[in-house]
């Protein structure tokens, strides 16, 4: 591990590594998807038949665990063994599986006086990924960018550094073997802060910050890039549960939205009920969640129909707890439904539990957030159930991209104009 | 015209006028097209019957301009008249005719397990347009903004500023009598500098700023802004003759491009030409531009060719004359050109002219830029020619929106998942 010292040579590191990514995407853009494909399944044998020397470099990286003040829990998310890294290689093959989106036709036209439009898609060049600890994500990221076309330099947490560098090391001579360009996949070679914010300030051959990791890490890449960036903040998600609603239902979806992983930016963590089913649905969903040691924070209608509820405070509703807390309010209709989920929520994922077909449009029609439920859990926002097959990122924001961001969510298209002489009168 | 004075009340106007923006979205963004639309063709009316009122307006700042330091073309563009308020009404009753964007299907599948899943178009919400002079802007953005369901922010320049207010008079009081919000159209109220960086800070109520002027407001406001940035810089456009292009073709595509109208992004900045055709094309070409008093700023080789030729410095690739200037390099190769391209170009528009296949695939393949054309001048990049039917700008980035910008360009997207009662396992 090589850590540049002076300032100034870290800003050349910074300078040269982004410009090699840049030479590396002009060369992408244009590649065959067959010499894509090839490289990461060749990526993901090498993985596999490197067992050893992976599991090496990550018992460094878990002997200095201790050092960084780790977690169990972030520790055995740090642990490689030969199934997680066969599960990595599985990655990597159902990647190469998927469809190219580079040099999909978008539309196309022919106008008058015979000029001929295409909108072809396009690779957004080079993708600046920032993420913490986890291994596994560093082989996703690196095969996500370069499938869709673009150069990557990833920027993983110094936990993980050893691992992430075996690994990187196997795609780049992989990369070289398959007619990749090296610089396809780079990983930053010094652990100091300050590169963060070097690469930050290179708009001119970076396209793209893309942040994985706590609000702190996001805040900090979105104040400082020059570049745009597709963030991901929190989800503090809702379930809707109607006057129309099957009480079954709700309490089923509601459980399952709540507790089947709450760490989870698309677990539920506020429910509304309609006040004419809350007095038959609220004590029926209650005690499924309180089955489950969830604590429930009411407003004062709602608490007259939950024994054991806490009062809820105004911070509750726009609080995402990611763990064993829900709020609960009771609304008079679905418009206030709606209003509450715009004002208080984060555009994320919400749900709505209903019988009736008005109420449904409505309130898919109304809230504004990258996925809108209709009796389906929240979390089914997942870039697997949405059909793009791999994810690098679960957008936030509404520019560019909103939601799950797969292979097509990296890229942009460009026109292509044929014609015979045509000029412009 | 009502100028707020204190620093508070100017942030307290921002803030308010930002919040009825953004109350007024939530409603444009479920409204029937026909509504839309109903407003667009009684907004045209209004425009045509109020003639004389418009023409007081403006005649107060047309009083004003020379106060200002207008030049005298820039009094011309302030200028309406009849026709011009005709022309005006005109476009918005072509807006009323588009098709809406909003709801578009953009992709849906069903799953295994039964989920239905729809991506749909949806408006951003709100859009702060800063613009310069021309009044007919003003009719024209807000009729953009609103077809594609956003509410708009105005901040027109200062020297249209009566004719602006009373376009947007009548916009507005159409708006009422037609069903939409009278908040959907606003326009800024002061002419204090300082309320732009105001408005450009309230990230949690407008979802994108568009700039549309010169290269210092598009700096300012891409700096200061806190949200997203829809920005139109300098066209440094090329056209490349390669070794197999018909020699009069080319000297028709480069004159167009160049002198149909210089001051425009997509007009021809530099001429780059195959060095085995160089003899018999340059001397043709130079003859045709020379015509029409262009300087030609040439290399060593093409100064060679061309009689009263300028050298050419390395700055001269790099600039966007917007004037009766060309630089002209000869190159070795389809690639070379596309090198040179890349590295001195702005991504906007370029050009080649060729009867070879393949050249024509490397140039459409290889040239990063948001229109590529093939045989066909540069001029025609526009998002009339696009099919986009009216255009805010045209986008010098990558993401989001690249090229022309129409309604679509102001839309984003959301899912909607409808089930029965799945829960995720």
């Amino acid at each position: 591990m090589n850590t540049a010292a002076p300032t100034l040579d870290l800003a050349a590191y910074c300078r040269d590594t982004a410009k090699r990514a840049k030479e590396a995407s002009a060369e992408l853009a244009t590649l065959d998807a067959e010499i894509k494909n090839r490289w990461l399944n060749e990526s993901a044998d090498a993985l596999v038949d490197s067992v050893d020397q992976i599991i090496t470099a990550n018992a460094l990286d878990l002997a200095a665990a201790p050092g960084y003040g780790l977690t169990d829990a972030a520790v055995d998310r740090l642990r490689l063994d030969a199934d997680r890294i066969g599960a990595i290689a599985t990655a990597l093959r159902e990647i190469s599986m998927l469809a190219d989106p580079v040099g999909e036709v978008l539309d196309g036209f022919t106008r008058p006086g015979g000029l001929q439009i295409l909108k072809k898609r396009v690779p957004l060049g080079v993708v600046f990924f920032i993420y913490e600890s986890r291994p596994n994500v560093t082989a996703d990221a690196a095969a996500i960018c370069v499938k869709s076309g673009n150069a990557v330099i990833l920027r993983g947490g110094k936990e993980a550094i050893h691992s992430s560098r075996a690994i990187v090391d196997l795609l780049t001579a992989t990369a070289e073997n398959c007619g990749l360009p090296a610089a396809a996949v780079q990983l930053v070679s010094t652990t100091d802060r300050a590169a963060v914010g070097e690469f930050l300030s290179l708009h001119e051959s970076i396209d793209v910050a893309i942040p994985r990791g706590g609000e702190g890490l996001i805040r900090r890449v979105t104040a400082e890039a020059t570049m745009p960036v597709i963030k991901h903040f929190d989800g503090n998600c809702h379930v809707y549960v109607d006057q129309s609603a099957d009480v079954q239902m709700a309490a089923k979806i509601v459980h399952n939205a709540k507790c089947q992983r709450m760490g989870v930016c698309n677990a539920c963590e506020s429910l509304l009920i309609h006040e004419s089913i809350a007095a038959a649905a609220l004590p029926v969903i209650a005690k499924r969640l309180q089955a489950e040691s969830v604590e429930i924070r009411a407003d004062q209608a709602a608490a007259a129909l939950i024994p054991d509820s806490v009062p809820a405070t105004e911070a509750d509703w726009g609080t995402e707890y990611l763990g064993p807390i829900i709020s609960v309010a009771v609304v008079r209709s679905v418009d206030e439904a709606i209003r509450h989920i715009n004002r208080y929520g984060s555009h994320h994922t919400d749900a709505i539990v209903t019988r009736d077909l008005a109420a449904a449009e409505a309130f898919t029609a109304g809230v504004d957030s990258s996925a809108v439920m209709v009796n389906a859990s929240t979390r089914f926002n997942d870039g697997g159930v949405f059909g793009l097959g791999a994810e690098i990122g679960i957008s936030t924001d509404k520019f560019h991209a909103r939601g799950p961001c797969g292979l097509r969510e990296l890229t942009t298209y460009k026109y292509i104009v044929k014609g015979d002489g045509q000029i412009r009168t």
